[in-house]
């Protein structure tokens, strides 16, 4: 096999005590059908398993609602059995949540739907490997989002756009390949609880706008029914212009009756062959893709046609609100692109279908190290939305560095939209209870390719598994996400653990560190947004700007600014509209600062800049030093991969701090405090 | 037909006076032999241009050595010839040279060779073309450099490097193309003097490895026909590791047995085929190419190997000095990659053969808008040297701008290298004057494409036709050749001449002012090297820096910095080691200069950048309005084709003049004297 498992190695759980529960398991039938695809995967998952770090062969039965069949062992059954009603209380049980409850020398492992049972047996899959007790277990979980989805930005020549990892397993000389490797990607993401793909890229372009006709479907279902039997559903990247380049209309007008039809017959074509198709995605009038701004018609509009063709299928629509202007001149410091997401959708708040999600970057830049939350989060209260992160580390060191960013998400999460007076985080508006919401959830766009090992760096797989396993249960600390993802993915060993843990743990704010300061992002190579070049888009029409000069640098974003701090609720804009107030990391982002401005850790902003791009190299060289002391403590393949990719961050990090050091110096003309090597 | 003549549009001349002596042409053959397929071209040419200028059919007519047979008209002669000796003296004539000799009704164009027949018919043509009298002409003109090339760097796939007139005319899709724009090419470059080219890139890589071999050469062979019958003579970029690539060898040491012969039995071959082959060119262990310095071997190895396999069949071999060190890190001062075509090759001085020629670029860094001249002219005593410059206008508005460079190859002709304590100008180097040196000349990086007007920009053909004759002729001026390209494009009209003169004049100086300033050189954009980009080389590892701080800026290249200026003899060395006596258009090329330093103008440094950006944009102003007075008066294509690069060259010089005004500003904190819109 020319790939390896991720966290589903299963790798020897030494000295395990409650291995007398782990005996057989048992799939309680109803009485009128046998169980399905989906129960059938999970009872060969947890075998194999428990196979793996128990060397138990569990012996496999099943039985007709005959629970005392069942003596002992995993009892995996669906709610709707009668017979488990007197064992557990059903009354929270949502429709893919599932109990676990150890009772005497059973282990029930209870869904409403086979979903519900998949995503409990990887529960209990997961604490064994964690060499948790799976005694006295009573345990109900429901999903706190709705859909839980990844986006492969991947092309059907076998590209994928911002990929680190190597190329398509999706797709090969514009065709689609359906193998072992599509059945272990549906194990690995489902056991994270990952109920939706995107599989191909949102900038959609040639053979890819064919993907939903005659030409692919085929193979799309193929893929549909693997992912089916693992609980996900398909979505694909539509091309807003389909109408045109594959219709052969002359307009995909939304409110033509001609692109009505054609997205209606198109889509019934789907769902005739794909009874469970997700939906699409759609990236529209942004960055040169079509849409409905060509036909002076909204994003509305826009959304509205594909999703009114959808709904009778149940299909959702999920639009990108990543729209601004990409050809500016950065001489017109009225145009803010921070502005620009909330601007051109805030006055749609309402005018949605109710399958249409709005798909929202976490902040009004691109994924930067650091942003402010988007403000759309807390400005629409009428609509869908689904968060979007980027587990791919595009400006965040490529899987080449380790940057583990569970933390970022954490703090977007439970940032506090002041929606209502009262609160409300966006943790709780993209999972709909702020307003009773079921369309929406979280997404990311996704860092695997076909590497063997699926992300290129190791350490990256943390940020996947954690994606899931966030979006699944975002009560999950950053903490407890981390030890997880280690104990499964590598043979037990308490340095080991330790090491790895802090490696992570402190890996965001170390890449911050020694890239751009204060939340003022970019500062990066143009096109390959890797690597540091401070002016490399100053000058640039995509509006990413730092404007440091000999005095300060910063955007001013106040109301004598560009005004976006005011695009947020109070108290937020005021917070950040007050440079006393705002938080320092996003200082940079909201205000011009002055070099010899204080921060409140007593230092000049120019003496923060040196001493946190000395410090990072630092953490830098710390990291590789740990990762040697753990040679022979881990898989050698692994180690020798995440050793040479932390030689490679520790040059790079060098390179930024070097060039940003410089590049103030130059700039401020101030020396360093602490006399330490600032190239002149 | 896709393509215009340029040139040799043979455009009508009205009301010229001499037509009586435009008659009839008569080739005066020798007893032996009929005149050759030169003479016959030229024949040819001289009836087509008759034709087309003056509307006069030219009777043709050949006899042998009976000089009273031809009774008016033009007389093509050989000077072998014996009854031409009483008319003309022959003593000062050269191989290549001719004489024009007007007497009673006839005019006498007398060569040692075809060409020189070929030459002196071209000259003619152009007397004509510019409406000057052909009467009394008494004219012996000899070229004064003996080698005049142009080097495409035109890849097999029908891609150029650094192309900005569309695809080459040489290649497509791996296969040589030989149609009628061979033929013509020949036409117009032989009009001007040209008597080498060579075809393919310098960057040798895969098909073009083979084009000396079985593969491509029946197709050398006819384009080396059609060559020939314009006297110009087909050279090939070779590469190096040709042994490895092609011969199957494990190594290309230039000292291994296997490759010794390896080339000699290459060139063997070529020669068999093509028995007027020029030779090779060769850039080596330079910007990734492979080179002797693989084998711990010199230049000199290197070039004399395939030197030798040449001698025998009178071949030359062109070794190019671009080399240095292009990993360099902006960290390191010390490096200067100024310095490295000196440090490279000095050392070898006098270990070439004799049919090396070394080709050096005119400055030390790459074809910027100003630098000094390279100090290997005037360092190398002993070894012969050719001159490359570059027509094709990579860094000097890449065929978008105007830019009129033989004003800059001038200057660098006539730059003293005080190689000698009386003198020893560079134009007198590479003629081969100064150390009696015949295998010596000028090359030029060319700027042709497979566009309709060759050129891409119409006015950029005065750059081709002015290398072709400033090569020719080192002796005529800036002024004369612009008028010379004039009179022969456009039909005349006084307006266009002197508009089309004062737009050509002033354009060298117009781009540098909205540029970077004073020698400073680079601030472009990465990789396609157009448009501004103050930082865009300014970290990277090609060697190419400014150095700009918030206190000055430019790059110490004195004792106390690289120790470049040192590579010159004196007076020169000391000259540009002091700021004051250093040109001051170079200096920041020499020397680090703050930005309140006063010009001697009067005006600081910052100042003076302000002050010319603004000029720039003003000057290209003024050009869009002269150009624009010209419509009528000239083609109509013509003239939409400029007036649409004007637009793009005014608004390119805005970016210009915003860019560096806007960096400098952000840097240095000093307003505008005269308070001009710079940007913050």
């Amino acid at each position: 096999m020319n790939y390896n498992q991720c966290w589903l190695n299963y790798n020897p759980v030494n000295n395990y005590e409650d291995k007398e529960l782990l005996t057989q398991v048992t799939v309680l039938e109803d009485k009128e059908k046998s169980c399905g695809i989906i129960v059938q995967n999970a009872v060969k998952e947890l075998t194999n398993a428990v196979k793996g770090m128990l060397s138990i062969d569990l012996k496999v039965s099943s039985t007709k609602e005959q629970l005392d069949k069942a003596d002992c062992g995993v009892v995996l059954s669906l709610s709707s059995n009668l017979s488990v009603n007197n064992i557990v209380s059903l009354h929270n049980l949502s429709d893919e949540g599932y109990i676990l409850k150890q009772a005497e020398k059973r282990i029930y492992i209870i869904g409403k739907t086979e979903k519900g049972i998949l995503y409990g047996v990887f529960d209990l899959i997961r604490r064994v490997a964690a060499g948790k007790s799976i005694k006295n277990l009573d345990v109900l979980e429901n999903p706190k989002n709705p859909l839980r989805m990844l986006n492969h930005w991947d092309n059907m020549d076998g590209s994928i756009e911002r990929g680190y990892s190597g190329n398509s397993f999706f797709f090969k000389n514009e065709e689609v390949i359906v193998d072992d490797r599509t059945l272990d990607y549906a194990r690995i993401i489902a056991s994270i609880g990952i109920n939706g793909v995107v599989i191909n890229n949102v900038n959609v372009r040639k053979e890819a706008s064919e993907l939903i006709t005659d030409k692919y479907l085929d193979k799309l279902v193929k893929m549909a029914k693997i992912y089916a039997g693992y609980g996900i559903k398909l979505f694909v990247s539509a091309n807003f212009a389909a109408p045109i380049e594959i219709g052969g209309l002359t307009s995909a007008d939304p409110l033509d009756e001609g692109v009505i039809n054609y997205w209606k017959e198109c889509v019934k074509h789907v769902y005739e062959a794909i009874p469970d198709f997700g939906g699409f995605l759609i990236k529209a009038d942004s960055e040169g893709r079509p849409g409905p701004f060509t036909y002076q018609r909204t994003h509305a509009d826009g959304a509205n046609v594909l999703a009114r063709a959808l709904k009778p299928f149940g299909g959702i629509l999920v639009w990108r609100c990543f729209v601004y202007n990409c050809q500016q001149d950065w001489r017109d410091y009225k145009i803010d692109r921070a502005r620009a997401a909330y601007d051109n959708f805030i006055g749609l708040d309402g005018t949605f279908e109710d399958n249409v999600i709005l798909q929202i970057k976490n902040g009004p830049m691109d994924f930067q190290v650091r942003e402010p939350v988007s403000p759309l989060f807390g400005g629409l209260k009428k609509t869908n939305q689904m968060l979007e992160v980027q587990i791919a580390q595009e400006y965040t060191g490529q899987q080449k560095h380790v940057c583990y960013l569970i933390p970022m998400w954490k703090e977007i999460l439970k940032f506090n939209s002041y929606a209502k007076p009262e609160g409300a985080k966006v943790v709780d508006i993209v999972s709909g209870k702020e307003y009773g919401q079921i369309n929406c959830g979280m997404a990311a766009v996704t860092n695997t390719g076909n590497d063997y090992n699926w992300t290129g760096h190791d350490l990256s797989a943390a940020n996947l598994y954690g994606f899931g396993r966030l979006s699944w249960n975002t009560d999950l600390t950053s903490e407890e996400i981390a030890k997880e993802w280690i104990m499964q993915t590598f043979p037990y060993n308490e340095k080991v653990v330790k090491t790895v843990f802090d490696m992570l743990m402190g890996s965001w704010l170390t890449y911050e560190k020694y890239t751009s300061p204060l939340g003022i992002g970019w500062m990066v190579n143009p096109n390959n947004h890797y690597g540091p070049n401070v002016d490399g888009y100053e000058y640039d029409k995509w509006g990413t700007y730092h404007r440091a000069d000999r005095n300060g640098m910063g955007v001013d974003r106040t109301k004598n600014g560009t005004g976006y701090a005011s695009q947020y609720n109070e108290p937020n804009a005021s917070m950040y509209e007050n440079r006393e107030t705002c938080p320092e990391e996003l200082l940079l982002f909201f205000h011009y600062i002055r070099y010899d401005y204080k921060l409140k850790s007593g230092k000049t902003l120019i003496q923060h800049i040196y001493d946190t791009h000395f410090e990072g190299v630092e953490d830098v060289e710390k990291m590789v030093y740990n990762w040697k002391c753990l040679e022979g403590l881990i898989p050698e393949d692994i180690y020798q991969r995440v050793s040479e990719r932390l030689q490679i961050q520790l040059e790079s990090s060098k390179e930024w701090r070097d060039r940003i050091n410089t590049y103030f110096y130059r700039k401020s003309g101030v020396e360093d405090d602490k006399n330490r090597k600032i190239y002149y």
